[in-house]
């Protein structure tokens, strides 16, 4: 299939062009971006951050404008695009009836737009019905959510089906990489911790609930989930910590039953082979040393969720960290991974 | 008055000399380290890492055993031991007569020993008074608490005033001078998180709880604090920041009569004027970015307590952030300002 | 005295308030800034990174524009402004009969115009006579050099006097305070090493020796020194660090004779006791793990130059490296000491 | 082939084993390691510090003692031995006509041991039939060379074929896992530059010159180089970075000609398809930017030589930097490509 990307030369869109070299089903047909790059070939227009050679072919294209009349040949688009432009460019191009594949935040809460986890809620893709972008369906939106909410709600699907999450006090460690580039300044980093992310804690609550909800009839019903959480940054490159403490609706009888909570559950979509996919969707570390974002975050590309220090709460019921890599998993990969779910479950064509 | 060090040549000893060099009270009369020190000079027996010179004085001194007869001249000894060792060493030191102001772990669960932070249970030293190590009392032990407890307690105790202090989530992100030199190995911090940090969780509560608690007629009296820690590191020198949310035993009416309980909370010891007293023992940062380890650890010379993004929780009362110098008001300067509380009190003859 | 800061917001313009809080001689009369700035409170205009509290006498001062009618009661000026506007602002001022005490680059090349580091050229300050900015001799421009220049200028002084410097290859590991604020990108730097920085290695050769010339009748006869240099950044806060390498023009007899050369050398403003000045000017390190720029920038107010390594070259006479602190010895307190110095002299009235 | 590991639970080891996971042509058969780990499962007997996974297969192997005879099936073993026992081990290896190809310096400077980097000398191998370790030549030694050398000798072979090398002054700045594990302690390193590691600076000539040499009638005649060099440590985690200044015996005639000697030289095992050899042996990067350890050291599985900075200098010919990954290229990897040569050319059997 022909993909386009929008948002192409940022650090997101330069994350795709890597994840995407190699894809089995995907190949980049056209790159997006803003105006003042718009014309240049992709390697004048953008400054190559990703720690793999900029694929030549890639590097020789023409940036298009983020129009859809400029992406003609394309059978859907990934979306990087900063949220300052992102709703009306999605928008535009769902109307023109080709499919966003977005990272952006500016849809996720709409109620006809699917927050997608693949492993948290693929039934939810079939909300996609309900949009009304185009008289005949052809162009939709499909978002995947914040990089905390996904490994946090990947963290407490289990728990949710065993359990039930009534509440969930949680602090971030944030690394830098999720702040785009240039984005976070060294002089403020370098040895340092900054506890506050501008518009990353509002984030957290209404994107797990949602994701954890249940689809009836084109409707989704939301857990209700008290939650509170302190997002920081520390200098690592990839990778954002939670630390969680969680109280559930139902007390287990034991620690062992909470693992065993995560060892019985079922992937939804293991049986799809999707490429993306990893092969072991949540590890969950013995070690209380583990894990750690610098050596489990590039794990199964990247796209492992990582839980340790699972343990009794005094005051709740269960502690624990999850980790994952935050522009993989959490942004670009992600993204990937719900189209190839698309793709197999036919929204694709 | 002649102070001695025993533990002189590791990292906190090396604090406490870099702290003590000018200190109007105080002068280092002798330094005790292991055996494998003793008798050599100080500056050939250390790996002097602070970022100060070793003063020539305490460069050319001869390190001594620790032992007490070794140490004649002294009016009381800082101990900066290692707990395999702190336990056997200070009882003799207090046995033979001489004060003993530890940062050691071992004595600061004893029921007889002060866990002391100055403006938090200034009181709490008369408990000295319940000490047997010698029949005339001339020999006994203080301590301060582990690194966490004391910014947390700092932190909670005008709010314990005010409303009473019910539960506690926290997660902290230690920096690395916490474990010594050599202590935390590179490779294992330098952009990274690691989760967890040996022994360190286990001390908060009891520790919080005995800071605490009320001394009536030589009995201390705890209070019942239900409270889960995760405790982590990160690649930051100084400075400890904890993410804290609270429940307090009566509700506030509003963020605002929280803040005010800060503003009107009076230090106890304010008009001892204290050598190593901040002037401003709480700073509440209204800027969300605030405090940073890497800006506000030293201010004050590294004993205030710094607190920020103070606001409403969701699940509990409120959250926030706190952090202060780890080796200083954690550590060095914390026993420090112990010693000066004692000497003002009559304690230190 | 008054004086005032050009640039006042920039990192370099907040070091220059930093430093100037407490000086015996100068109080800080205007800051002044970009329009954007201007008649905004200073609090508000600036994003204070230093790790002291922003003084709140300053905190209220309305920032003006950079204009010489703006600054009607200042003695002189400090400029930290960016090289891009500096050049046109610093000759107004000069012109107006303000002397300006720079650390722009734009006028150090400046036949006229003394670069300036009190111990290594003192002299070179009746450059200023030769000024023509106004016809009475008031206003006129002297210059600190770059970062690099600094610390390479001062460990070369002794050698220069004793031997003659023939040749130098220099590699630079430099801070990245030395990009400003924001500066360096976290991403660019953290766990790295960037081999280049703009414009920096091609104004070694020239301020160096225009720093080691001899002035004799207002002209400057520079040394011919033949040098290569590589610059990189690397993941310090503060602190430029040398590797370098030296031929002389006459060959030392030994490695003692190269180390006399530094501690017979006599500081030429020693006895002027200038509040900014180290009292060890050139501490020479025996441990060959030092210096280094986390123990030892801030040393003596981050105004001693580090040297250490020193050791004889197979290829030319010696090896050795040398450090200083690059926003306080290498910018706004060379600055400074230029400013006592110019005082003491009777440049400033 | 079967193939065993001395040393296997070191950090050299474990990067031996990360290394042979997959490799198509050795399986790891045999692990040794010193006493206090012989005898335990590798699991339990290392600290995998490696950002793979521990491969179960292996984690599950039983710990032999680095003795031959405990190594009964292999064809062959890998020493990442440290050099303090690295001497006698390798030695009975030998002698027990068991092929050696370690990592270790103890045997790299004797003169019938070939020092090997396959694409600068492969024909030293033929060193091996001069060693009298068996009568039948079956147990011999091959090593690679310090992670200095072998960058500096890929960067400077295509300069010694086409002018000469006559000088080279250099500047490392090395990364963080060379010093093995726990190696550097992080209160050191992180924020800081130290300009000196012990042992590093004495083996680069001698490794670099015997590594340029040519072998004729089982002799090598080595070039004679003025090099001196200065080795600094640098907060990164992998890749070591090369500042050097080179003189050539003959002047190219152009910076030009000089960029040519490198596009021009051709890999002497190219045709040999050897597994971890890298497509491209060495990068020119044109970006002045380029190369940085954390974005360039694992391109091509860590074998690539990457170059920059590349331009005339005013003292010497010419300026660059080169960087390699430290521990692969530098290490295991460079061990492994040894031993893929060895097995073409037929002197494993």
């Amino acid at each position: 299939m022909k993909v386009g990307i929008l948002g192409a030369t940022g650090a997101v869109g330069q994350k795709f062009i890597r994840l995407l070299r190699d894809h089995p089903w995907f190949e980049i047909d056209a790159l997006g971006a803003s105006e003042r790059s718009a014309g240049k070939k992709y390697k004048d227009a953008t400054n190559w951050i990703e720690d793999v050679n900029l694929p030549s072919s890639i590097a020789e294209m023409t940036v298009a404008n983020c129009k859809p009349e400029e992406f003609g040949n394309v059978d859907f688009v990934f979306s990087g695009l900063d949220s300052s432009v992102a709703g009306e460019i999605e928008e535009a191009f769902a109307k023109a009836g080709i499919p966003v594949i977005s990272n952006a935040k500016n849809f996720r809460m709409d109620n006809t737009v699917p927050l997608l986890v693949p492993e948290v809620n693929p039934d939810h893709i079939d909300l996609i019905k309900t949009q009304k972008f185009t008289a005949d369906g052809s162009g939709w939106i499909v978002t995947n959510p914040n990089c905390v909410a996904v490994p946090l709600s990947l963290a407490l699907k289990p728990f949710h089906d065993a359990f039930g999450i009534d509440t969930v006090i949680l602090t971030t460690m944030q690394a830098i990489s999720g702040a785009g580039y240039p984005g976070v300044a060294s002089l403020d980093i370098l040895g340092n911790v900054v506890p506050f992310i501008s518009g990353e804690e509002s984030k957290i609550k209404p994107e797990t609930q949602k994701l954890l909800s249940e689809l009836t009839d084109g409707k989704l019903s939301e857990p209700q989930i008290n939650l509170s959480a302190t997002a920081t940054r520390v200098p690592a490159i990839n990778g954002h910590m939670i630390s969680a403490t969680v109280k559930f609706k139902k007390t287990p009888s034991s620690i062992d039953e909470v693992k065993r909570a995560i060892q019985n559950w079922e992937n939804p979509i293991a049986d799809l082979d999707l490429s993306s996919s990893p092969k072991e969707v949540i590890k969950l570390h013995e070690d209380d040393r583990f894990p750690q974002p610098r050596l489990h975050a590039d794990q199964e590309g990247g796209m492992q969720l990582h839980m340790g220090r699972l343990r009794e709460s005094e005051v709740f019921d269960i502690s624990f960290v999850a980790m994952a890599h935050n522009t993989i998993r959490g942004a670009a990969g992600g993204a990937i991974l719900n189209a190839e779910l698309l793709k197999v479950k036919g929204f694709l064509g």
